[in-house]
């Protein structure tokens, strides 16, 4: 089988990389932003939307899609892809962040995770196999292990013992796709032939995913430094996320930590998980992160808050009434170069629902775009200047 | 100046009609199906969905856009076309609708209506001028006059009180867009070699702006006829539109009255207002009239209710949840070509804004579609057949 997951590193400017990572479902440059669907489609948006605005490579969530439709709904017609009309490369997380995130009961053990359904308050069980299975039956490119996630200001006795989970989970993740691989090639084998094309394809698809460990460790460096050499002692992988993070610890611990992990990370992509605002993705870039996922825009666009080279704009005050300017003049969306200010605010103060839509449009092309202005200044080695231009504008400063 | 307002009738088939109506945004072939964009948005619809829909002329509320954001803001940011991002053509109606169908408090006299906004609740009048005024103000192709709508089961003394005052009101319009269309065009001769692009735009929008007359007189044929003889014996005019149907009385009746009115209108393009469904749409084009407009399809859509050949169809029903098939397998539009059933009745159950948008987008493309199938049909002379073919798919029986 020839390779499909593969990065190539094409530019550095200090820490800040360009590269190229290729999925079976396309290639994605890289820094990249990853629009989130969480129950299989980006809110108010539409898959033509979604390439519109340069989106290649979408998030969808495992535990959304497990409690509703079911992965065998998702399956029968015909695994993610083709379930929610998106063509490109997909990523699905492990349903780890929303059990350990959401409200309702959960009960954890070494096993897994019993909690509570937020759809019928049913209770259900995650281990690091069935989220394993869930995944592949979904069928995106990229699949991520279970991890255990604790609170951004967790003592370092919870944050180990959820390290200590999470490496033992991340084997039998591990384990269970390397099973899922093997039995699938051997039932392709014996499908070779098959009349079913749909059966086929939803195979092909599966056949091809690749599992990434998330690392987590808290805000505790030492904690995050051996879990980095233990993952790297499991195996040889093809990406790693970082998770636990932006999860209500301090911006600035943040950072630190991206800086101080950074010289320690391997070359292959890293993915910065639930991160981030435009001022997020600029300082993680600046530490050495490639891909990046949030709910920010869309979730924010739906609040009427839409992201600008001057920084962020809330669209429902008066001062945009008769405003007949672009809401980003800089920018190339529909919403952009169709509507007014003035338009916009009409729709939210009407509370239509074209205006949900408009403004999520522009704010995931907006980091579509930011993440391709880093990719080009870090090609021609000067993406510190360029952050500090990008701020002086967005932040009305020089530092950040 | 050139025509701007030119009808074509290029063939009938029976009393059904296929036309071309030439506006100052572009042509409409008719029978056509009007989205309504109440607010200046045709509900979760972007201007780029329904050119895609094939919508050719849209129509808007004068009532709401005067409510919020109000006629002069819309002025401020370009005209209705421009502040709504839609180039083809528009109609505006009256307000009269709404004010007679509208909660809350409203007092009628000769000179007009005072009614509370149902945005703040304000006390506000509106005249025969001051909806012409409005209406101009706006710029859409066609405008409407002002009229008192009676319910359904109306007696004919109430619907005569309607009907005279629906006559003074309509001479008022007239006079008014008269007055308006005058100092237009002496304003026009001063701003000729304006360097203000923005304002001569908007002032030629506004300077080949028609208004059509409305038909009242309730379900009482006499009133109706007496209502037709005096509309025409005011002026000429280049469209009509039949008002009062659809509000109440049964459909047999509303077919019946368009049967018997029908040999007396003149060759003008018929504008039934406020209808309807498919069926609806069918039996009026059967009995003459060119154009509609409702709701039904955007709102029918965001509660789950789509049209198909074989008749409406509830996505959120349990049938759909493994439906790998298309909404409708006869149809182009998005939704029908990216989507099963099963993922549309998922977006529903999850409560997604994407699903309001998917049916709605299929609802105005299958109006649109239907009118455009009617059309064809007229025009080779087979329109009884194709109406029965298509009630025999659709009601499942060959009559309605």
């Amino acid at each position: 089988m020839t390779p499909m997951f593969e990065f190539t590193l094409e530019a550095t400017s200090g820490p800040a990389r360009a590269g190229i990572l290729t999925l079976p479902h396309g290639t994605v440059e890289t820094p990249v932003f990853m629009p989130v669907g969480t129950q299989g489609t980006v809110r108010a948006l539409s898959p033509a939307d979604l390439r519109a605005a340069g989106a290649t490579l979408v998030l969808a969530n495992t535990y959304h899609l497990h409690v509703r439709p079911g992965e065998q709904v998702v399956e029968k017609l015909g695994a993610l892809h083709r379930f929610m009309g998106w063509d490109r490369p997909l990523l699905t997380d492990s349903g780890g962040f929303q059990v350990f995130s959401l409200e309702g009961f959960r009960r954890v053990d070494d096993d897994g995770v019993e909690f509570q359904s937020h759809v019928d308050g049913g209770r259900r069980t995650l281990t690091p196999e069935r989220t394993t299975e869930i995944q592949w039956t979904l069928g995106a490119d990229i699949a991520m292990a279970f991890d255990h996630v604790v609170p951004g200001g967790a003592d370092g006795a919870t944050a180990r013992d959820a390290l200590e989970r999470t490496m033992r989970w991340l084997e039998r993740c591990g384990r269970r796709h390397e099973e899922l691989k093997a039995s699938y090639d051997a039932t392709s084998l014996r499908h070779t032939s098959a009349p079913d094309d749909h059966v086929q394809r939803t195979a092909v698809a599966s056949c091809t995913q690749t599992l990434w460990p998330i690392l987590q460790g808290g805000t505790h460096l030492e904690l995050r430094t051996e879990g980095l050499r233990r993952i790297l002692e499991l195996g040889t992988w093809t990406g790693l996320a970082i998770g636990g993070l932006s999860v209500g610890e301090p911006k600035a611990v943040m950072y630190d930590m991206l800086e101080r992990l950074e010289p320690k990370l391997p070359a292959i992509p890293r993915y910065l998980m639930g991160v981030g605002f435009p001022e997020d993705l600029v300082a993680a870039v600046e530490r050495g992160v490639d891909l990046f996922d949030c709910v920010a825009p869309t979730r924010n666009g739906r609040n009427g808050s839409a992201f600008t080279p001057d920084g962020p704009v809330n669209i429902r005050n008066a001062e945009h009434r008769e405003d007949p300017r672009p809401l980003d003049a800089t920018c190339d969306c529909e919403t952009c170069t169709t509507f007014s200010r003035g338009y916009l605010r009409h729709l939210f103060m009407a509370e239509e629902l074209l205006g949900l839509r408009l403004l999520s449009l522009h704010n995931v092309r907006y980091l579509i775009r930011l993440a391709g202005e880093m990719r080009a200044a870090i090609r021609r080695s000067a993406f510190g200047p360029w952050a500090a231009e990008w701020r002086r504008r967005y932040l009305h400063s020089g530092s950040a």
